[in-house]
């Protein structure tokens, strides 16, 4: 396929190791896995993951949940707190599927037991320390108050605590990861200890991308579901989860213009195709994007001298080292390597694999 | 329609008057209003503008061009840089329609003499002070030799100058505003002395949303292309170019759970409902959105001490104020004024308006 605009070049080789890699370690640490779908969002990829062996999944809204329930899953979970306005229709979907909610107050939780009419597993969601949103671990008397509640309702099953410690992604250095999922989990295990005679049944589910691709102690868990990892990106490398080469994803883009006077080439590819996310560069300044250029016929990197610096709506600006800015001109592809591939995915709506095929996405949430 | 998830509800009364205004401002100047539609990207919304008797409109992509041709539009200008690697396929687009491209570099002119077997418009884009792209107004002497290869080309039809100042969006003042307009339309102006007597109908095409807001001197312009002001957002309010009264556009989000202990509420919708731009606010921190609840049966925007204050994927989060935090709770509905309205509406894809219509957007790019 001829590429003539912003295009998500996707390499299903890596993206195969990378899944391969992540439910290996699952099988090996004697975890359940159930990836989050929210990075990818396809039904086509999803079929990667069901080829390995995958059979629960995660995802983040109701829409998501209906969308790979038609792909055929029947074990998902909505990492998300309840949203009480759309429980009818997840009453519809815990009719269709083994479904899992998550509740972090009595009023989510009234919503249900007023509202579901079929056998549905509750998670409570807890916050180990990200401040996003769930009950703080420590706070026993509030899970105790809607655990009383939950066995008055016997269509809704208590399954356990579930957490994203989504501070990794704000860690400072790889030990910080270790020292933040470590904190989790110790905050997981009491929880677990606390109310395993009660409930002998109860999970533990943890574990983000950060965390699962670098630690080992999953000590007291019984379930992970990291998501980022099917295709990684640059916050990833950033954070030491990954190596550059298990980026699976790159936006190709058409470079418009080159403007030695500042050193700086402007593409065809902005904010509507990246997001906005960003990490620091080495020089202090923001960057939202590495660059692979062909040189010589070989795809090659550039280092940090080169780099998406600025996004607008549709222009996107390199940031180019004097020395290799003769190596752009009007109209040649360059591929960019993304900071944060869960949101460019979210936008650009379809992926084009090296290997020739294009991959359609959930068109709306 | 009932609302469950995020929704961008767009009030009809307000975008027509805002339309209304801008195409009468316009009028009165003697300028040909060509809006800019990657604002709203939809048929629907431009049938507004031709109701209002707009003729001409600007696009920001051949895939917006595209999709406005088939809605019936038939003078379109791409205010972007031509993109080599599409120009077969804008050539079948100026097979259809008036169609206007802009050069900045010969690669691009060559790639339209080469290829375009239709009479097709072009513009020479100026770099007015935004510095993104474009040709330096002072870089005569480029211009010059773009000029004398285009007249080798029939089929070329030079038309003028086009210049987007964005960088009034960076203004740090009305009055910067003023200044960094009445600038660029000096350069602009210059152009058109030194260039009119070898091309007497040559165009000065300048306005963003920013300039035609609020400037009144368009000495020597001839068309205006702002896009924004058809919803206005945050930014512009900050900038002073609109009124909150004016913005056309707010997210209906659901709140999921409110945490008193650190004075925040946590809302469904986050960075793939909103995009990730923020202004300042009064505290010195990011604002992604500000607040509008139910109180007593009134809607009522909530003070800056209350907004939107951080995004992730799918959560965003509202800081509120410790009197305000009991109007909050579990399954109510709030509404979320938008910082940057074009991004909100790009990843939306689909309005709701006040007055119960479903409007459909371009779904891609």
């Amino acid at each position: 396929m001829e590429i003539t605009k912003p295009t998500l070049l996707l390499s299903k080789e890596i993206a195969l190791r990378n899944i391969e890699k992540m439910f290996a370690k699952a099988q090996s640490l004697h975890l359940n896995f159930r990836p989050h779908f929210k990075t990818h969002q396809s039904a086509q990829i999803g079929e990667w993951f069901r080829e390995a062996g995958v059979k629960s999944i995660t995802v983040s809204s109701l829409t998501m949940a209906n969308y790979f329930a038609e792909a055929g899953w029947d074990d998902i979970t909505i990492a998300f707190s309840v949203n009480i306005p759309e429980v009818p229709e997840m009453n519809d979907l815990a009719g269709r599927i083994n479904l899992n909610l998550l509740i972090e107050n009595m009023e989510g939780l009234k919503a249900l037991q007023e509202q579901i009419t079929w056998h549905t597993g509750i998670f409570i969601k807890i916050d180990t320390g990200f401040n996003r949103t769930g009950i703080e671990a420590s706070r026993t008397s509030v899970i105790d108050q809607l655990l009383e509640e939950i066995q008055k309702s016997p269509l809704l099953n208590f399954k356990g605590f579930l957490s994203h410690a989504g501070h990794t992604y704000h860690a400072n250095s790889t030990h910080d990861i270790f020292s933040r999922h470590f904190d989790a989990l110790l905050k997981m295990k009491a929880l677990r200890n606390r109310y395993i005679n009660e409930w002998p049944e109860l999970m533990i589910s943890l574990g983000d991308t950060p965390s699962c691709s670098l630690c080992d102690n999953f000590d007291g868990v019984d379930e992970i579901r990291p998501g980022n990892f099917v295709f990684y990106d640059l916050m990833q490398h950033k954070l030491g989860t990954c190596q550059l080469t298990d980026i699976a994803v790159r936006m190709v883009c058409p470079v418009i213009s080159v403007h030695p006077s500042r050193n700086e080439v402007v593409i065809y590819g902005g904010a509507i195709h990246f997001a906005k996310d960003s990490i620091i560069n080495t020089d202090g300044k923001p960057l939202f994007g590495r660059i692979v250029i062909d040189i010589d016929g070989t795809k090659t990197l550039l280092d940090e001298k080169n780099y998406l610096h600025a996004l607008s709506q549709e222009h996107g600006i390199l940031k180019i080292a004097p020395k290799d800015l003769n190596n752009f001109h009007p109209g040649q592809l360059v591929e960019i390597i993304p900071v944060h591939s869960c949101l460019t995915a979210n936008l650009m709506k379809e992926y084009q694999t090296t290997e020739g095929e294009t991959i359609k996405m959930l068109p709306f949430y």
